[in-house]
């Protein structure tokens, strides 16, 4: 199997998630810059993963950092750790990470000093990235037993094993674990455009699984929901607001709507650090605009429309929790209403 | 400005709509059956000119039967027919031009022999042609009342010249009658996977027109009416049954049911030979199941899913009439109840 991100020799280990499926590469980064440019670039994507290789990024430029003097250690890392949160705005699980590393390099500096806590930034990351791994399998515990015997469960964008640290994913950590417990469960796949990570990277990780998959441009989920061949939607999510709101891959909120129209439970997976709860609702959940090159021409390649074509490219769009039938998280799962059942999570 | 389709020197020429917006390049066609093929590979598309198209491929056929036997002539003609009968099977257009042809035939046969038949073949084509152009203005018309100043519309696929004889088209008609009546309009346009109609023939046909535009993958439309950026869809259709169910492109029926929750008029546009009223309802339409590589593969070329890989590729779906505000024809405007207002413009 392939790895999403690792740690290996002081170096953070990317597989390049824009060559896929064609291109299995692996990438090593030295410096934190270069692995908030790689945030950015989508060489790496999903909430999880970019929390885990923002924490290695962190580990990356406090290793960096040339000095004895506390002071002066804190100043360089808060610059690099302002780098890495400016990569891309919409995951919480960014700015959670960044955190985490923050307070790390603020609790070890006074009494440590700067070696000991190049040590304990590179342990937390770790942990980071261990967790991570554990918290997966039990979202897809939690999650499995929503699903039944013989499902077709529609996912959108990628929240797989290349959303996170790896193996299980979010998501799609829910659907292994429901394969793995032999309840014989088939996917439909959007393709989710304009980066397509459901035709790229979700179909590849399930054919690697032996899950059976078919994918689907976006516009096909509200025919084959019409035509029953779709019972559960599952999806994961960047950020989560207090009250459930959850902005997720763009096009999330179009099947949520569909599937309420067809009576179809629409579930969201991810990790308590997903959830944002200084948000109170999705509409304070930044949206980012990515470049217009992305839906002019396929993944930097074939162009597909008139040269000098206006356009939009929202990354994300927002679901109101009115649309959502449960949120899969590793401490259980929190139903309607939200705001209560989520704190209660926390 | 281009010409979708022609009827030149006894040709039919095509615009290979399949290399738009690259490159403009005819096709000039002399047999039929390479005209059947032509509307099974794409060449030209959209209900309106899939009808006009199949009607100068039957003057082809009736040309190249080398016969003064009537009985011989229809049967080879009858043959012909068939062949372009079965191109494509949802656009109702195709079978109503094909059935205008036959009666032309049948008619002309008996009392002027084979040559007069070829002559009003001829008519009959060029009829079906110029009929078309001029529905198309009146549709535009009758469909720009419903625009108000300042209106941003949404629209699915291509419904403009490009899906018709030429000049208006039935959707996009509506949008530059308004445009021209100084509304000062602006159009979104989905871009439509698979084969990515609104990308490269609605966003090209507007620029050309200097209509702003603004193209967006097919699964923003949801986030964009969220963000009260859409005010009205105005869609085409490849065949509309008696009660007002609406087969159109894939992806329509999704967008009729985000403009439903956002309150937002959802209009069809389409001449009175888009009603089957033979047809009761949706779900009497056969919907086209098309190649696996059109959403494994942009437009033949780069390919974007990983191999061997499962797809669904449904070419049209259905809309419900209660998601349509009205069907905009040549002959009025058909509201709900949908079986008693059509029946009515009949």
């Amino acid at each position: 199997m392939f790895k999403t991100v690792e740690w290996k020799n002081g170096c953070v280990r990317l597989i390049d998630q824009r060559l896929l499926p064609e291109e299995e590469t692996y990438l090593d980064f030295t410096d934190s810059d270069d692995v908030a440019r790689a945030i950015k670039d989508m060489v790496v994507r999903g909430a999880p993963a970019i929390g885990v290789t923002a924490a290695m990024g962190a580990t990356l430029a406090g290793k960096a950092i040339e000095t004895n003097d506390t002071g002066e250690f804190m100043a360089k890392f808060e610059k690099a750790l302002e780098t890495l949160s400016a990569s891309r705005p919409t995951a919480v699980n960014l700015f959670w990470a960044i955190e985490r590393m923050r307070k790390v390099a603020k609790t070890s500096l006074p009494d440590g000093g700067v070696d000991f806590t190049k040590q304990k930034l590179e342990e937390e990351a770790i942990k980071v990235y261990e967790e991570d791994l554990v918290i997966n399998k039990k979202m897809g515990e939690n999650g499995a037993e929503l699903i039944e015997a013989g499902d077709t469960i529609l996912t959108h964008c990628n929240a797989g094993a290349l959303a996170t640290a790896g193996d299980y994913g979010t998501a799609l950590g829910v659907i292994k674990a429901a394969h793995l417990a032999g309840k014989n469960i088939k996917v439909i796949a959007d393709e989710t455009r304009p980066w397509l990570q459901g035709a790229r990277l979700t179909a590849w990780e399930l054919m690697k699984e032996k899950i059976p998959v078919r994918l689907i441009t976006d516009n096909m989920a509200g025919h084959l929901m019409k035509k029953r061949l779709v019972n559960k939607v599952v999806v994961g999510a960047d950020r989560i607001a207090a009250n459930g709101d959850v902005a997720n891959k763009i096009g999330t909120y179009t099947v949520a709507v569909l599937a309420k129209r067809h009576n179809i439970p629409f579930y969201v997976t991810a990790p308590m650090s997903t959830i944002d709860f200084e948000t109170a609702t999705g509409d304070g959940i930044p949206i980012e605009e990515r470049d217009p090159s992305e839906v002019t021409n396929i993944m930097g390649g074939q162009r597909i429309a008139p040269e000098g074509v206006e356009v939009y490219n929202p990354a994300f769009d927002v679901t109101p929790n009115d649309l959502i039938a449960g949120i899969i998280t590793e401490k259980g799962v929190a139903r309607a209403p939200f705001k209560e059942s989520l704190a209660k999570l926390r």
